[in-house]
């Protein structure tokens, strides 16, 4: 069972429903699989909370998870492995935590979490950046 | 220019970023017409905020915004016209504004809110649904 609290640890959030087309009905969901993976790489640390979702509305591109701290970007990864993400997470995770900038650096980011990004959203004390130059 | 507020607002995020491969290196960035269009959408409503950022990460299905209120969940959409959607991502976010819930209703979206969903995101403040059955 997965510790719930209100902190600002950085949490791992594992849509437990993704399937894709191929699975029997009644077999184990890929994304709970993938939570239970996540659950057991981040066990031994208390930085992390590891959350179980419901949908996180990427089905088409699942197994998904997001990574997500207070004051920093919260990150949306699709296309993820059950038998070999849940470190790849937790490792993100870390980034995240780490980051002085609210921003998962991509050196280091395990390759899951590079190829397998679907989206990112600004932390809630995000300012406009209408006069920057796009990168 | 678009006022910044740290308040409770509902919170549209365009990426000013986003164009397609056809688009000339010097042409106006379809995002950055999306954000200019959702912004005169939102003039008369001061319960919506509208912000630009650079990059929402959903490079390759955009244009790309997302709709958030603090206590509820976030909406990431892709796949925007730019000429016809800014009206549509305020009708999103007056939708979110009237959440009880904290969701955005399926029933009065726009269509290019159904179809164009990328990811959701739930609150800060969400509690792990491992015990519920998934839908």
């Amino acid at each position: 069972m997965i510790e719930i609290e209100a902190t600002g640890r950085t949490t791992v959030l594992v849509c437990v429903t993704c399937r894709t087309p191929n699975d029997a009905p009644d077999a184990p969901r890929p994304g709970l699989l993938l939570a239970e993976a996540t659950a057991d790489a981040a066990r031994d640390d208390s930085s992390i909370r590891v959350q179980r979702v419901q949908c996180l509305g990427n089905c088409s591109r699942g197994p998904s998870a997001a990574i997500r701290r207070e004051q920093a970007w919260t990150y949306v990864f699709g296309g993820l492995d059950p038998l070999r993400d849940g470190p790849s997470l937790v490792t993100g995770a870390r980034l995240l935590t780490s980051a002085v900038d609210g921003l998962m650096p991509w050196r280091g980011r395990p390759e899951p979490l590079k190829r397998g990004l679907i989206a990112r959203i600004p932390p809630l004390d995000f300012r406009d950046d209408a006069d920057v130059e796009p990168a």
